[in-house]
């Protein structure tokens, strides 16, 4: 009860304050439609493991969660081929920025981690497996609906088209990985479900539902059953924290302390295992990619909460 | 109590699985000193934040701790410079081999981590600041007895003399580093200490003694006074977290899931933020550097007692 | 005439000997059109300054010149926009493999000289401008016809094909460059052209009278008018020298020492200024990917008739 | 006789037009010696192979030679250890540079060849063989006496010990060879070699005099005999072309077409096989390190002359 007490005030505090704040990065500009998203908006959702929900700021307003998706995909592709997945793809921090060839060449193809794009697009060719596009992309829009209890969610479709529009890098990464024999679908068909899951269109608070069963050892908390098993939580868990933010990881484990995954649509979702699941937003990015007011909220709130997983 | 007792059966069941194992991994080789050390040992003390110390096979064994040296050099340097310090080191994983030039050459000389050869070189002449190396030597010396407390912890002078003969790459790191102005001491004063300080020899017992404080937040428990702020543990865990085990940092987090730090003579030192510190050690070494069985160990002991950072 | 009895002595003796050798190298095995070629094939042909032409072994059996293309799309791109084109394709020699994506990072996605695969890709979008691909096609084909003076020479569509079909590698370089803005057309267009061009069946007869404008300033020796400037002629055959055989460009300086130009499927063409054009083919290639007879055979040509450009 | 006419109308030219220039580039300013260079002089000097001397401008003002001084230990490593010198540094251009050391990273030390620093205190250490260092010293010097006809040429003790001061990086290259077993002596004793052979002085007439040999098929023209053989005059003379600018080499090729060495005292030596050899020499430097202003001059005295030795 105190604790609940203790965590509306602390969010309520957080939003207010960010809604003030002048210094907030850029936002993404490599695509018309974040480009054009309003930098001043400051949201922000946690779900405890008792249920309850606290929202502030711009909690209910949809943004692209872009790269945050890699996490339910990552999530779906364990769920298909197991722990096989980790034959084309690695586990280790990258070291390098996120759109990096460079890697690929030196290791053979095969991506460092599922969160750099490279990585995310192996694991969205094992997703894919042997069906449709369409089909790949209506069964992950049902997971993430069914994880955050939210037959809302949608893709944005104009994003998709945008995205594959310019999307010659990540074309790059996928020839090069099709060429490594570390991809074997078409790699328009991957790229399709790719930049489409990318395109999810997400609240805070659907996004801190959605990562409720990270929080509860793999349960889904109200559906019951267990998602993943707690031992594919826990590991999917140290993955956020040592590959969730880009070149940035480092950084947001030594400041925050928590298991997370960033977009460049400028949210943020983390994991209190144990204890909770939170998502925030803001346009502004910092200089590796996250967002900057983001971030902050995120330090602010595991150090006034005691969240850090680090430490008391 | 119940704890304890599970605590005492899962340290006696893995000392004794472990003294029969066959497959060790093989012993460094890069200085005789440590080629000649017998592979079949293994040890493990577990010491608990309510004083409990629970040794199992060789923990009594003196040993090199190399590389675990690490944290306790990183730990002095803060108290010496503070946050100063992260401007001639980062604090990101690496993504390479723990002693490749590739990133000093394309980062102007700033090492990414405390932990790999070129950050620990550069902590190391934190340390050394303006004084000489034969008195920075025993303030590291009395730092680490202090925190073990434990006076007859010592540093082997014949592995600090191999080290030094056969040091040519990391006298390339020092010297690349001094080109840069990451370094300020002479290269070979800087050298000096470091080998010392990673010849220090000590047994799983001593290692899990003075890794205490980063599990007590940041305090020393039997001397009373913090050792740093509990903010600072924290950080330091999460170092240890992305970086503590060169290109198997990834692989320990998504294993173990304790923040640890490992050295090529085989020891590995871990975290249990808020519960215990832990230390085990069996020469043998997987192919990335770090404790084969150690690792093990440390993976069997974190899901019995259920200590994993990331989830129940 | 001196001169040309030393000529058809040196040719005959080394098709001769070539014949008998067994240690011929590995054919390209990456499309199953190049992996069928019978190794046990050698050819050999100079055209000299006046007119001679002196032929040996299989001269007249066609071969897939693949890489040696790339001299002719540099001069036609050459032609077509002139110097600009070195602002998206650099001179040096690149130090890498031929078809390394690593260096595109490095260097914001503009290759380093028209010759490793992702400047030739950049040199054929210059040729392709505003046209279509077939039409470009046509002319690239209607320029080589008539520097050889040869109507017969043609594209073996089977080989395009399967170039096309296996390019990933090629096709993430594309991609790559037109992330940065270093292409301009469709990716699957310039690669069209590019696999197309690669696939031009000649004869060694045929490649050595293509080449005779390099070693004559310029000049079409037989049409009379210019192809390009003696200064530019000058500057193709330095390109040749540094950059004309992959990572092995230095080795073919300093053994054979005249500007060169390889290609995989065995073929070498060189240039002795103010001389002679040489065409050989073997299609056993060495490790870094040049005809290993084929180099053989320019060293002993280039040493029997003192023809290295490095002195006497 | 017309042609010396020509060639001093040129020299005069270019030596006249080259003192009005106020575009020089930045001198060398990592050392203080080189720093204070007065960058208003520019030297040229041309030896012909039938003896005649044509000089213009500042021929006869010392300069420190620098990286020039690599062609002339070159030539003394081959005369000692023959082409086992191959072994341990490669002949291709490496793409990077002067001083990086990335490559030997990626190639187990072994630098890519004798005249990026890497590869040049690699020839060093086979000069030095199992002598002294300063006994080593005297024979270079003897060795550059003798191929210029001028006892006056000294090494600047000043120079060299700056270079010693300041040669962080370089003893980082040195140690990491050493590391790979690549050189043999003390990094100490090759480092002080190779810092006092950059610290030659010479006057460009010194210089153009020291390289007749490569434009005479390796002989001595006054002393008579042969100082290399022609081959091997040819293949230092093929190296000079490739890799003899650092990451400037193909563009050298491709404006002068000779090869040629140059230094970051602002020195460039060149060669036309089978005429005559050049020195020049303007302190300011371009953005790879090249003298700008002699980089010109040799641009517009090859083109004059029709020296290039890729075509007419």
């Amino acid at each position: 009860m105190e604790d609940h007490a203790r965590l509306e005030e602390a969010v309520a505090e957080i939003a207010a304050d960010m809604a003030q704040r002048t210094d907030r990065g850029a936002v993404a500009s490599y695509i018309p439609e974040l480009a054009r998203v309003d930098p001043n908006q400051f949201g922000i959702c946690v779900v405890t493991n008792d249920g309850k929900v606290v929202a502030g700021g711009d909690a209910d307003v949809p943004f692209s969660i872009q790269s945050v998706s890699k996490v339910f995909t990552l999530t779906l592709a364990l769920g298909l081929v197991g722990d096989t997945l980790w034959k084309r793809v690695g586990r280790e921090p990258s070291g390098n920025a996120f759109n990096s060839i460079v890697q690929l060449e030196h290791e053979n193809g095969v991506p460092r981690n599922p969160f750099i794009n490279a990585g995310a697009i192996a694991v969205t060719d094992a997703v894919l497996g042997h069906h449709q596009p369409r089909e790949t992309l209506g069964e992950i829009l049902r997971f993430i609906r069914h994880l955050a209890d939210d037959e809302a969610i949608t893709i944005d479709q104009t994003v998709a088209r945008s995205e594959t529009e310019n999307g010659f890098r990540n074309a790059a990464l996928a020839n090069f990985m099709r060429a490594h024999g570390v991809i074997d679908n078409a790699v328009d068909h991957v790229l399709g479900v790719y930049f489409h899951h990318c395109a999810l269109t997400m609240t805070c608070r659907q996004l801190a539902m959605a990562a409720r069963f990270l929080a509860n050892g793999g349960r889904h908390p109200t559906a019951g059953h267990s998602v993943v098993s707690s031992e594919r939580a826990r590991r999917i868990n140290a993955i956020m924290l040592t590959c969730g933010h880009y070149d940035g990881s480092g950084e947001f484990a030594f400041r925050v302390g928590l298991p997370g995954k960033s977009g460049v649509g400028g949210g943020i979702m983390a994991i209190v295992p144990g204890k909770a699941s939170i998502a925030v937003w803001s346009p502004g990015l910092d200089k590796v990619g996250n967002s900057r007011l983001g971030s902050q909220a995120m330090e602010r709130l595991a150090k006034t909460m005691g969240w850090s997983i680090f430490g008391p």
